[in-house]
């Protein structure tokens, strides 16, 4: 099995030259006749450069098949091999990587599981996120919950920045909010999972992403770029580990979203993502408050969901975005957001329940024209965020 | 105590405004009344801009203040608050970061306990790979080790890329090295060390590194940027592992080449590296194979030594950059040398012997041009590659 790879190299860089730089110098280097004893084996290990096209703008993409032999099959090996030392060489992006099907690692519950957790299976899931991102005590988590779980929230996750600090330490979070997650259940039979923040050095998060699940944690969330690739693959395989994992692109501009470095978003929160066990995968959706093309969205979600991984789109997401959303996801779909619910201006519970109002009234056919509205959360919501 | 990172933005970007978006959004957020009970914690966790400035070009560079409570003083968790979500809002570079002495990890062994490990104290240190980098047999490098070994090396290192692969498993490789570098401490009381690569998801990772040292590895080299800062935080803590970790650029130009985003080389190679428990730090050397700034190496040096960590400048280096390193970093530098050694016209005996005779030269004030030399290593040596 071989791995593919697209480079893309800007105008006026020699492609063939710099492929084949790639191809010899990510794998084998070239050898002498010291090593003729072992010229098949060596053979066996270098990449070869299969296609090789240009843009219309000067651009080239090159495409290097690399032997699958040569990596760990995870996705650490992966980027060692493919853009280790190569990503020093000069201006080259790594624009698509297509891996065997049996490459990494899949998620444990994905699409399917998580709305098995859940008992939804129809509609998208609405997921919120707890604001202000730092300072609150658990208590204020917990109270937070109460409000927008009873209002038929989904899911709920951390800041990606609140780690375990003494301000609102994990587990406490987790033992306030569980009180909470075990009351809803009590007295609707309804499921809402909270991701908590896992963080903390390799071998300590893994040790607490145990602990945390075994005091009730229902899922989890890992900053997966600032941890390392290879922290998500040790929870995705871990067994004890048997609840949603939600990987954040916290840091995936560092390595995204300059024009002729780095790789690919669609990459690495789609197709890495997707190989490495992540069950959800959160990125920026292109109507939202950060840059993004629309393209590299629907490449993301495809890249997801033909692994069945839940793709969630974030960052400025609120009940007018639905239309739109729906009409790019259909129904698997997470909607994650932050200030969309927790600023509703008549509370986080309003927030909440304008996003069921306006997939109820889209299910139903009906217009989010906002003078043909109730009065209610929609309608406020609208007013405040508007219809994209 | 706080952290402080400097921001650039290239022309056109209102960096105040940016400023203000980085101090708010990448710490608490924004609160309403309803959390006005938390008021004065939540403020004490808001990031602070210190300064802006102008730059002749255009670009504006502003520092930010972040409180180091809301971190868990490691470097993951400082990522993802100074540029997580934040890398994915537009064109910024993190030019650099400024840690409280206490942040993170500090080395086990750093300069003092390599040179103490290896009984050299007072040149600079030659340190070599195994090439072809992938391919060989486990013999094949007790034979290169042996080679070069007996020739006078202080330091071999795996290829980045080599992997735990079953051409060559990581504990064959040791098992066949050790025998090499047991015989040269009894024949001529020498340590080598070997820096064996180590991979596999998170938590093999740090149970292998625990089992090679066990098994007699005397040092380890660690891809950190595509494994995870994480993984190195846990090895550098853990007292098992009383080796030197080596730890490897590769993917770093994902992160640091593009000009307008990412984070600067010296962040990410230098201070991270250093306050992250790396012993060495291997990146590229300004006159080098790969493209790299004199200055951007000059700071990596000062921030590495500045904590006691070795600098390893690496990639092109060869027996003819020897006056050029010793200038720029007097004794206390690790050159490492690929196909400068491993390519040598005699073979990598002869290329270890020509760092060697180049280093006795320079000590005794003699001159390295080509001419003068007598025949024999250095001269050939010189003879292909040239003199920098």
């Amino acid at each position: 099995m071989t791995i593919e790879v697209d480079y893309r190299f800007p105008p006026g860089v020699d492609a063939e030259k710099q492929a084949q730089i790639i191809a010899v110098g990510q794998t084998v280097g070239s050898w002498n006749a010291r090593f003729a004893h072992r010229e098949q084996v060596l053979k066996s290990h270098l990449g070869k450069v299969v296609k090789g096209l240009s843009e219309p703008n000067g651009s080239s993409i090159v495409t290097i098949d690399f032997p699958e032999a040569n990596t760990e099959k995870d996705i650490s090996s992966l980027l060692t091999m493919i853009f280790g030392k190569y990503s020093m060489a000069g201006a080259a992006k790594v624009m698509a990587v297509r891996l065997p099907q049996n490459y990494g690692s899949r998620p444990k519950l994905g699409i399917a599981g998580i709305r098995e957790r859940l008992g939804v299976f129809e509609r998208p899931l609405i997921m919120a996120i707890f604001k202000p991102a730092l300072g609150l005590s658990a208590d204020d988590h917990a109270t937070i919950l109460q409000e927008v779980a009873s209002a038929g929230l989904d899911i709920i996750k951390d800041d990606e920045i609140l780690g375990d600090l003494e301000v609102a330490p994990t587990i406490k979070r987790l033992e306030a909010c569980r009180r909470v997650i075990e009351q809803v259940k009590q007295q609707t039979g309804r499921t809402v999972l909270y991701a908590i923040n896992i963080t903390g050095r390799a071998d300590k998060l893994i040790e607490k992403a145990r602990y945390l699940v075994r005091e009730g944690a229902n899922a989890l969330l890992l900053n997966v770029l600032t941890y390392g690739f290879s922290v998500l693959e040790a929870l995705a395989v871990e067994p004890e580990i048997n609840v949603p994992i939600f990987a954040h692109p916290a840091f995936a501009g560092a390595i995204c979203a300059a024009p002729n470095h780095g790789m690919a978003y669609s990459v690495v929160l789609g197709t890495l993502m997707a190989h490495c066990g992540a069950d959800a995968v959160l990125y920026p959706a292109h109507y939202g408050s950060l840059p993004f093309e629309q393209a590299e969205e629907a490449k993301i979600r495809d890249n997801l969901r033909s692994r069945d991984v839940f793709p969630v789109p974030s960052a400025g997401i609120h009940p007018g975005v639905v239309p739109q959303a729906l009409a790019d996801y259909g129904p698997d779909v997470i909607l994650n957001a932050g200030t969309g619910i927790m600023d509703h201006p008549d509370g986080p519970a309003s927030g909440v329940k304008a996003f069921f109002e306006a997939l109820e009234r889209l299910k139903q056919g009906e217009s989010l024209e906002v003078e043909k509205l109730p009065v209610g959360p929609l309608r406020n919501a609208l007013e405040k965020w508007g219809v994209k």
